[in-house]
């Protein structure tokens, strides 16, 4: 059965598995103190080109309420699009740290200035939360990337009005592929935090918080470790972000390679009458007949994302690991299951069920 | 100044106070044991006309945190409507206890099955918040009243799915008075807690928690403590509220008293060619031209609720303490606003501000 | 029955409650802004003698853990006597905002620079909470008073190290009575926040804190909020404290008068060949033998506070209501409970309670 | 320079690097559900012999407020020893979930039937957190290990008193093998859930947890994804605990390499005249002279425990890794540095500093 449902369904890259074993020899320092880590993190900062701090962790949800746990004061709150990925699966990690959500409806699941001024407009005085900062990824939950002038932008709009911008970055390096940047532009935009996604690029588990601003930096590793999110044995995150950070420029070329998977599969989806929605980076939404994604669910393991007034909208996902001959294999069933479809939308109110495998692991 | 701001402006009925002169005297045990609160609790239970638990706390933010922290699990949520007041007026209030509020968008500010079941369906396994409960407020916090039916409705769908009903009875009084209930209504509907509003209905301060379902019981008083709600010196809360549930009805008269204000009011914008949106209970909204809110406004203390397409939607609210003096004066106030309008609204992009003291003290 | 309890067993002076009677007319804005509050948080600052924010909350473990839950990061942890009252007798109300209460043990119930400079010595790296200020109650939850000395050596020791200093006054004003001092002693040793009891000093309810460091004051409103504190009729607080801070130093008298009867009260168990352990304001603690415990039981009620080597430690709390010639009838039930004690101490092991009486109520 | 810091400075023991390479080809569903965690959890399953639940978590702090956090509601507390590690070295994780840990001062580190009953007496109201459950490691933090018979009758104790047993297994393969016993141990002693540690014995990461007590297994999966500790990969972790439970016994066998190796170390300390405080299991605290302490920090990194009246208490950890040869030089070292010692404390009040390698790493 194909599988188009994340992009960790794989293990490591395989040049990250043989710097594990290279690297597993001798004693090190816990904690993110061994030489590994070091190595890393000072490898990380030199592509920021900035002055920063960097910290390893983990997962993402781990990572997302530890930063924002630690940048927000009890009474604040984060403004989020609607579709933000802390606002919708993550079981409530961020309020389990106290903390409220403002949430945005978006057009397209990105923030922009007017709306962050929409929420501000709502949170006025001390009868609602004070939002102290703004929650977005790159790419975004749905699909799209920030280009450089809108995050620019909103970064420039939230700094005018005393508001930190923390950015998700799981799937950052197939951003910055679609960009053709690197990681200094995310701090050239303003960004004041944000992280380098490991696992969802290559590693067993990682991502890399880079700590920009100042004020955001104080006593990070109490944070860390309070959340459990301070590995004893830090070097299986070093030597992981030591051999993406590599002169090779590993990290980055998993990102474009896991883009063009994506951009052939779109142009295949286009050949077969159901363009989609969205295909920025490595994420494809498309909106099918919802008996053709009963069927291709048959033979294909995906999420169902929604379910639009003409069909069912599902999410197609590539990795660096996904070759051209799978994604071909994938246009083919789909291909199939159109031409098997009677092209009507079910009913609604009617079961519109695409089986259990379907919904397998939503967590996106 | 007319004020109309909200119905807690005024200080305490004067039956009260002289129940609290009367009951100040002699030594009592602390935190809820003393005479006054036990008499109160009790002739509370006997209204409700069921097996229950009884605790007094002093307001209402404070009661919903206790409330709803004590009834949730750390990864459970409670589903409210977007404008419920824990949602929008609680500075975060149930976040900081640890708890995502499951919002779902209602075109009435009320709650029904459907709409429960849309929230249940996003929320199916543990990537996102388990939905335990459903909070409401009778009355709405837009002005709604849910008919028992509705509410024996909702609290049907509500267990069948394995949900709890906590209502906020902040305005509870004037809620069964336009029902032409008692508080016995709100437990055959199969409400499992609620409060009864005492703060908008003629006391200086207090809340009176209702536990019916016996598996929201446990340790309350504990909860109490815990969030700083255990008052020490009881007979504060048990002097008033055993007198508002006396034998001569103080409370439900005084829920009709603001009522029948609102309902005047009511009739009077009718007259004025500004029929209100909603006006089941104690709460006027209705909508102007922006031009004559802002002259109001140098009038009368008001909230501005929203800005519509055609005008500035304003909140107006009656208390027990209203005279139909005062309400026709207000009456007059808005007729002359009206005349004085050109009668367009402003157009988008230009600042509409109603003035400061329009939006003081935004508790609502 | 006698009650010495606790020192909320009584209503409010009567002074108070006229007050109440007299501001309950009119309208007022909510939420504090009413003129009582404003005149009210006027006169204590004017008695504080320097530049600082005053709020009104309504009771003691309310305003504790809404000022800790305010002051502190979620990494950082508060230093306390293992005896305070924080630490003992508020249900985890401090670390259910997610703090931890780094516990000292003291001799005395009191912390000096030593015993804070061992807790710092513990908490040295990210693998502990990160030690940010001290709690203290003046007077201690044992009876004692710190002197403007200590108190001034304390802070500044604290300052030195970065730590702030924040004291729960709900005894505050007996503590100053002993002192012979005001409330700008308090602030001239260098206390960062502090509040100024009500409760327990003649009020209904109501704590008044204070905050003095600049560093401590951001945003307090919407902690209040956040945590159920801001009471929707601030008139309520506004009306006692503006009396209590009325030209006649009422506030300032009550305490004495507390301290004028539990002095009267040390003298009479001295007489009776019980001297107590420490009477420094209003709290009496005196050991008994376990017979003559159990047999004063039946007669008075108290809080039996340990069990000692030699006896039942047990307190009696005399309050601004307590007149002579109720102390005097104490001290005879003490003076017959030890005549018919054959004053050996319970062989451990034995139980040696001293009835459900002596226990209620147990707050504090 | 030696090192004797801790059980995690190695790598992964050989055969689950080898394990993880052989595993990190295909496809696998994300959060848990790969196929080698279903195996994985299925041996541990097997070992425990008795109905339960089994889910991989990554570290130790994590599990732990992941656990309690679960098992716990919001007014709960755990009791623990004062020595605990969730209450000494956790930076507060415990109470950043909210809630209290009741520490009981031990004079061993263990917890037994009598310390319990001293803390329940404590905390007989509403006044203090309502005790839930006690937490226990075995081994110990201070080098002990709970006998068959003691876990036995504090579980049994515990039970009759409502409370559960949760034990933090970090080390639990060095304290089976100290006890000749396998999982199965665990559970006929009646424990409620607790942690199978692999970080410590022979894992790059990952704990194993096991809910036995059906009360305690509600919704768990919620829980870890609430706190960032569903890993994303989770045959990160399959794969290693497979591993670890396959035909072999390697977990069982490695914690036997880390006792021979803390034996060997306890045989020559007593040979060097400075026999082991404690050394049941894989850690060994010894107390040496101050300056020969000084002096053995030069050459070998341990933690400086605590200072004691005749000199300093040092830790000194093996693992599974630790040769015999390593063990011989350190006890060249501890003579050497014995042999160079004047054999005096340091008088009380001057600073005793070991330099600071033998600090780093805290985390213990």
């Amino acid at each position: 059965m194909l599988m188009f449902l994340d992009d960790y369904s794989e293990g490591a890259h395989p040049a990250l598995l043989e710097a594990l074993v290279a690297g597993n020899g001798g004693q090190e320092l816990g904690y993110g103190k061994d030489q590994y880590s070091r190595l890393a993190t000072a490898r990380i900062a030199a592509q920021v080109g900035r002055d920063c701090e960097v910290h390893l962790l983990v997962g993402g949800t781990q990572t997302n309420l530890t930063c924002l746990g630690a940048f927000l004061r009890s009474h604040e709150g984060v403004i989020a699009a609607q579709t933000a990925h802390i606002n919708v699966h993550e079981t409530g990690a961020i309020e389990a740290t106290g903390h409220r959500i403002v949430q945005i409806p978006t057009p397209t699941g990105k923030l922009d200035p007017g709306l962050v001024d929409q929420a501000l407009a709502q949170h006025e005085d001390e009868h609602s939360v004070r939002p102290a900062g703004i929650f977005l990824a790159q790419a975004t939950e749905v699909g799209g990337v920030y280009t450089g002038e809108e995050l620019g932008a909103l970064c420039a709009h939230a700094h005018a009005r005393g508001l930190w911008v923390y950015v998700d970055g799981a799937r950052l390096a197939p951003a910055l592929a679609a960009l053709g940047a690197r990681l200094d532009l995310v701090v050239a935009c303003g960004v004041d935090a944000f992280f380098v996604g490991g696992t969802k690029n290559g590693a067993l588990c990682g991502e890399a918080v880079v700590l920009v601003n100042d004020g955001l930096r104080r006593d990070f590793r109490y944070h860390m470790k309070q959340r459990g999110a301070l590995l004893a044995k830090g070097r299986l995150l070093g030597i992981q972000f030591a051999r993406l950070f590599d002169g090779d420029d590993l990290w980055y070329r998993l990102g474009a390679q896991a883009n063009a998977a994506a951009a052939r599969l779109a142009r295949g989806l286009s050949g077969c009458g159901v363009p989609p929605r969205a295909a920025e980076a490595n994420q494809v939404f498309v909106e099918l007949p919802d008996d053709a994604a009963t069927r291709l669910a048959t033979a294909v393991r995906f999420h169902v994302w929604s379910h639009g007034e003409r069909g069912t909208v599902i999410r197609l996902v590539c990795s660096w690991a996904t070759d051209e001959a799978t994604v071909d294999r994938l246009i083919d069933e789909v291909r199939g299951a159109l031409a098997a479809s009677t092209g009507t939308a079910t009913p609604p109110g009617e079961v519109r069920e695409t089986g259990g495998t379907a919904r397998a692991g939503s967590g996106a």
